[in-house]
């Protein structure tokens, strides 16, 4: 990233935004406005975000607009089954090629990030303004930087164990709920050339995205995952006897 | 495995056997059959092993077959395409569900490991009669029980890094050839309620699965990666308040 | 643990039942006496279990005690600085060669599981009746069969993160507390040719060893970190060219 | 290392290059200057480069040095017993609290590795000129950046599996050699608020610390285990109810 700032993709289904007058009214930008402002709050010149939603020709995700994408943020809900498994196709090329992955809140259930653990990504939830507490369980990691311990996030959707993942290669945080159940809640996977980070809190029926910690957490994680060295897909090779010397 | 004997199918293309008279040759009754033999030597009543192949109706993996299944080996190399989505969506429905499977040698570009690892799978080969040597930097592992540290396979396909998987949860092997490159020849991953073991040696144009050892190391893995009570598809759960209490 | 029982040494400072009218009480045979009763009660016949505490001469646990010991179990609090350096040094070489070790609640800080961990082993605590959920986040290990999801504890001391260990091999148990607080509360750790198996539940001051459902993770658990073959400390090897040939 | 240049020392026990002439030849101003030029040559500015060695008091490892460094190298061989066990304590401490670690080749032996690993740390070696090939098997990992895939060390040291350490928390490097062994010769381990990183090529009798990719590794994994944020050693806290609110 030396000097050139991060290109930043926020990808957002904007369904609920666009049917629900009080998530629009919650998130008057949409929940992809919100994530990009977060991100510009913490990064400011270092970044440069752009949004994208599902309705946009090819959902905004033309093969042009992915290869000048450092990292992609991804939130879905309502309308995973509308993603085109082109685009699905198109985007997995991509992450394993080396552009960095940041998967939000119910994106756990989208085709891109299923695709890239293989699993169901399942998971219990309760929808009741649970309180979330989110504890760090890796200080030396740099996506908990400058972050609290716990963030605090006064009423939230109850994510809850088991959450049917591959072993993160990395578990950053994990939460709390007023009910009792616990979350792995920041978790890190590499993949390909290409790194995803799964990072729960936020819906649509709280004003989690405007939280200050939560934006801060993104934001960490968004420079994470940024790419390194040049982008390409992991190749057969065939490899003849003293090639490399 | 309590008490009843654990059920494997040993699934394999089986389209080199048939189409090329050496491979027929080195294995008469098919590299299935060799498997399958060797899974019987080590685990002998402990085991009841049946065949299945490409060419069969749903390739011999049908729902019925799969549910009353254990363990599935897999071995593919030259028809990969040829396995239907359909079947490879039921046999990661049925990892995820519980069933143990083992990915042999070029199963790691088959549509059912790729799937589950959400990678390319991709890596360096090379056919050139190297000598490999699969060494074993888990010694805790019950895969590794009775296991020479090296084995050695005199005659082999060169397999090595970057092997494009994620980090195995548990890596066992790392084999070097003659050529001087290495490889992660023996990986654990769990998906799902399934765990998965991927071991690289073998080969339709080496006699590998007559290797005492390699046969030793299959049969462990077998073992290794047999399902613990109920099989079932984590699903998502809307659990109330209390819910648990 | 072919035929032949597991042979279990439950050791305890035993100073709490000692001089606490209230905690000898509550656990009559000593805090090891209530293990080794849950050790039997789910083993039974595969089972050899002793006991052994500070005040006995090299705390019970002389060279011969561990090299007839499969698996020790520990459980240390008011103590933890009269445990001599020696026997430490003896269980750390006992562990690396083979010996399986199960670390229970207040041994976190044991000079033991610090040597072997290498960290401080700190954590945050509260003694507050707190209810513990311990709820499984790996239902493909061992050490789960039988474990209802949530384990229910109605009374327990909060052990919180951030925990000082270092990222445990597997994760399987993360527990919630009242107060919101969550824990790492099962963590395996291989270390030379053993396994180790750390788990939080367990205090002098609650009746935590007569529940059912941990009895049955630290029989699960004594289990899976049983040795295999035979026992040997890792050394020094000068491997001549060829040596394996 | 916002803005502030990386404080890295150097530390070598130096008694191979005051004691063997050809190792003085090679090694003009001992391991450990090769090794500081090295980093100068790459981090340039953004580093600060001290050496310490064992003859000086304290080993040149006193708090207040300890205190102002970011990033401490360790390399030994013949003298490891030397090292005064309180200043292993006072490594151990600084690098718990936060200062990152490189051990370098033989320093696998060192107590202020066994101490952090919590094992033997033992392996196979051979002295017999074998060429040894480095292998990225992480491709994202930032230590990875700029290194060829190989790195090809014409002549070097044999150390080969099974190298007895805790299974890394980052697998980036295996090396093979002549004579066909393997082994682990990048890993990372994170340790209390600190993070270690392990790389084997190196050794008195062969010029590897001379050698551009080795060099470039070593500055990568300085860089990459430079601490963030204040340094703390983790500690027990008791936390009433409500103590983070």
């Amino acid at each position: 990233m030396a000097g050139n700032p991060l290109r930043v993709t926020v990808w957002n289904e904007n369904v609920h935004e666009t049917t629900e007058p009080e998530v629009a009214e919650r998130y008057p930008e949409g929940m992809h406005g919100a994530i990009a402002d977060g991100l510009v709050e913490h990064l400011g010149d270092g970044v440069e975000v752009t949004t994208a939603t599902l309705a946009e020709p090819e959902h905004g995700l033309t093969e042009q607009r992915l290869a000048s994408t450092d990292v992609l943020t991804w939130w879905g809900h309502a309308a995973h089954e509308q993603v085109a498994d082109e685009v699905v196709d198109r985007v997995q090329r991509h992450v394993l090629s080396g552009m960095g992955l940041v998967v939000l809140h119910s994106g756990h259930l989208s085709k891109v990030f299923q695709r890239l653990m293989g699993t169901t990504c399942t998971l219990a939830w309760r929808n009741a303004d649970d309180r979330e507490l989110v504890w760090t369980v890796d200080p030396t990691h740099p996506i908990t930087e400058g972050v609290p311990h716990p963030i605090i996030i006064p009423a939230q959707e109850m994510y809850g164990e088991h959450f049917d993942i591959p072993a993160p290669d990395e578990l950053i945080f994990v939460s709390s709920f007023s009910g009792g159940e616990v979350f792995r809640s920041g978790c890190t996977f590499r993949r390909g050339n290409g790194t995803v980070f799964y990072f729960s809190p936020g819906d649509q029926e709280y004003p989690v995205y405007h939280h200050p910690d939560v934006r801060r957490v993104i934001a960490n994680g968004a420079a994470w995952v940024a790419p390194r060295g040049e982008r390409a897909l992991p190749e057969l090779r065939n490899r003849p006897l003293g090639w490399f010397e």
